[in-house]
């Protein structure tokens, strides 16, 4: 594993140079993690210049076990006290070595640790790394994919034995709380992010904290949620039924939101514009007059944060490549009704490996519980 | 609640006329949710200058419950997409009023938005705001103080409950989840951190993130929790000896830590130094030969975060006044043998008024679970 971390910092490292920087300071605990394999609370990284990478953290508290060692070729420089910024002390570093130019990631940095920098190493040019060490994730090596595909089993495992539980009179919160527990049974580190349950007139939202309203016969019940397996994050969303039979509305709002999710999954081909995936779904539901309903964005990148690049929207830029882990979850919220929302997490891959790789596998069937 | 809300921001208004600032772009979501008593995703409050303050928030996705109105004297501005930054939006709106000045949280806000002002209002004077709000929020009123009490209350109840059920054989992870479950059951709106468990050489730790490692006979174990109600989140820490009778290094360390914890507890009177009440506690463990083992700081105000100011260190400058909520949490962790944290959540008030308000009454014997 160190040769692939050694190996993505020196993708760096070239870009810096390409960019006439010396050195890099990434402090983005995301990006921290995607080069060295661990993200000690407060770490930052330094990539370059000269000898040894260093990873530079504060003092941890008194029996703070939160671990994760860097790779050996990553030298660790702790700080004296939990109290002093880790950036600065590796402007310092920079500055000893008199490099001159440090690119920092001026999207994550707030400008008083910047300005902190500035008092510490005036002599030092400041740079913005952008969005680089984020572009580098966008593609996934195998291994990356093998985590996320376990994370996804992981999520099918744990809504499906919910699906085989009684529904009616629990509420939103107690179904989510049940599934997150259900993840770490069966080996997520934790949930990828909060998990989404909403009923009746809650069903069908992009984003919805659980409330104590209760599951009731005939509602749509939306469900969203994911794991965090070895940091990596997947999604996967369904709306089922509630009771007997469902309703003529739901049955055809479903099967519109399904032919949507679908087009934007058949959409998924190496090459393919980013916004040609969002209005391959877009457009199925916009014919169906629900234009306004759909939101800005149909789908995103996965990875070592839940929502990362690349965007599926009608203004993205870009084009996907093979091996980038994305969702495709169009769906339909009709205030005070509800509605439907279908997401699963994909590897694009070429036609001739088979076409998408589908990592969340629960049925999209229309399910009456 | 309007007129709380109200009279806060005229506080800040106050202090930023009295340093000379026309207005106020406050991004920070506890210091938003302070000032308006509510911090929709993304949101950033403008306040003043002239008639009305601002609330600027990005377009919801669709179906975005995520809600939270702000009083009905502040203005809701919706970006007419999710993309746009409010807080470039908020610049926009004090250049057209011509104000000139602005002051921002620089150790909150990043390089990069601080930078897309400049380019949108290339005249405005951009200030530090520093941690004006932050500072206001120190000592709390008697409904914020209700609200903790609350939530201290429902963390006792989830904390109470795990103590009635078997432990040993069941893991960290899952006693972790357990508890949070019964957080949420009982009215959380949901743990106030990351819960910690932390048994056997794990116990005692001042972080910890639950592993999978069973409880045994003979264990310490270490239970950190808290629960958020309205926004309100407190802290409550014990440890337990599982088995039959403790050992006696175990009762010995009990009764050290006991005594430090109990000794910082009883220096919260209104007017004392932040740094006594660490050095109450401190000295009992440092007399003891564990000065080492204790860490940085022993305590900190809670509030609408859960780590927020003041902390109680050696190094901590300031008093602590009336009506200011602080944990006292101090503890050994010897590796690879475990140890003892205990946590209290307490308010503090003058001797008039009975002393300390604890909060969090679980019992602080040394039971053997």
């Amino acid at each position: 594993m160190s040769d692939v971390h050694a190996a993505r910092r020196e993708r760096l490292r070239d870009r810096c140079a390409a960019a006439g920087t010396a050195a890099a300071l990434v402090s983005h605990p995301a990006n921290v993690r995607y080069l060295t394999g661990c993200a000690p609370s407060g770490a930052v990284l330094l990539v370059g210049p000269g000898e040894q990478d260093a990873l530079v953290r504060p003092r941890p508290a008194a029996g703070d076990l939160d671990g994760g060692r860097p790779p050996e070729d990553v030298r660790t420089v702790v700080l004296p006290t939990s109290d002093g910024d880790p950036v600065v002390a590796a402007a310092g570093l920079v500055r000893d070595q008199r490099g001159g130019t440090l690119a920092v990631e001026e999207h994550h940095l707030t400008v008083a640790r910047h300005r902190a920098i500035g008092s510490v190493a005036p002599g030092l040019v400041l740079s913005d790394l952008g969005g680089a060490v984020e572009q580098l994730r966008v593609v996934k090596d195998e291994q990356e994919i093998a985590s996320l595909r376990i994370a996804a089993e992981l999520a099918d495992q744990a809504l499906g034995e919910l699906l085989e539980s009684i529904l009616v009179g629990r509420t939103e919160r107690h179904l989510a709380l049940e599934l997150e527990r259900r993840l770490v049974d069966h080996g997520a580190e934790g949930p990828a992010f909060p998990t989404c349950v909403g009923t009746g007139p809650h069903s069908g939202a992009a984003r919805h904290a659980p409330t104590d309203r209760r599951v009731e016969e005939g509602d749509f019940l939306t469900v969203r949620l994911g794991a965090c397996y070895r940091g990596y994050r997947c999604e996967v969303g369904r709306t089922f039924v509630v009771g007997a039979s469902p309703a003529d509305w739901q049955i055809e709002l479903y099967e519109l939101v399904f032919a949507a999710q679908r087009a934007g999954r058949e959409a998924l081909i190496p090459g393919v514009a980013c916004r040609d995936v969002d209005h391959a779904a877009r457009r199925v539901l916009a014919a169906a007059g629900y234009g306004e309903a759909v939101g800005e964005v149909t789908g995103h990148g996965v990875g070592l944060e839940i929502d990362e690049d690349p965007r599926l929207s009608p203004a993205a830029m870009g084009k996907l490549n093979a091996c980038v882990p994305v969702t495709v979850e169009p769906g339909v919220h009709l205030p005070g009704r509800g509605g439907v929302r279908i997401d699963d997490t994909l590897v694009v891959r070429p036609p001739t490996d088979g076409g998408p790789e589908l990592l969340t596998i629960t049925t999209k069937e229309l399910l009456a519980l």
